[in-house]
């Protein structure tokens, strides 16, 4: 399998997550953990049910990874997400010491990766993660449109 | 009790949790949440012993407030924690709307806030935190480079 076919095979993992989110009336991100070809973890943003501001998937898969591993270094991790990572898990990746971060659509509000800041290849910081970004961008992006028109629609 | 008495006062809670951190071997961080004068959670820096790299104190101690408030969105707190919180930490003192962070001491190599950026002010984000530091700066900062020392010394 070629490594376009690879991420979008894992991000598809992803897509399943977001899914998830989406029938439980969160914003649908979700992501997974995978290690020499094997998903480790998977989580879905669980913000609103768990009341929990620092429940996004990408948080809550790092967490899970780390505690499968019993290590707090990723070093060999690669993160699949559906969404660009916002600013709290851009860092939470570089902390985790992520390997390489693949990811969908981009998020010009909130992303800390490529659009209000570069935290990832931010050279002042101990570790640097490899981006991947664009991989099934139009799906990522089409179930969040999906959930935020209909959000607006049941709030009219 | 004028504003910075009422500050030292919980900055030295927060020095507190930061000498639970020490005794167990963590980098001594601690962290409170208060409202309305009242310490709604304390939590300090457990990376190691949990093999959790989001288990900084800033945001267990902001994951236990908003389990204990039932809200994901702490509009009427402020944190005060030993050191500056890092990048992670700084997107999630914003995703948690807090408002008002107090700090001790500045980490030059890692801080969010004021040393490698200004997270709680950036105005392209849709919420902006009131942020006071160097309160009880050297003791904040004392007890990191007693930590480090020993370390160094362990390791010779």
């Amino acid at each position: 399998m070629d490594q376009l076919a690879y991420d979008e095979y894992f991000i598809r993992e992803a897509l399943k997550e977001a899914e998830k989110a989406y029938k439980e009336g969160e914003v649908p991100v979700g992501a997974v953990v995978v290690i020499n070809g094997n998903i480790v973890s998977r989580a879905y943003n669980r913000k609103e049910t768990t009341f929990d501001p620092t429940a996004h998937a990408e948080i809550l898969v790092i967490r899970e990874a780390a505690k499968i591993l019993g290590a707090w270094r990723l070093t060999d991790a690669t993160l699949y997400v559906t969404k660009e990572p916002c600013i709290m898990c851009s860092g939470a990746i570089v902390n985790a010491r992520i390997k390489r971060l693949v990811y969908g659509c981009d998020d010009p509000k909130g992303g800390g990766v490529v659009s209000l800041y570069k935290i990832l290849n931010d050279k002042r910081l101990n570790h640097q993660v490899e981006v991947k970004s664009g991989i099934l961008e139009e799906e990522c992006r089409a179930i969040l449109k999906r959930f935020f028109k209909e959000l607006r629609e049941s709030e009219n």
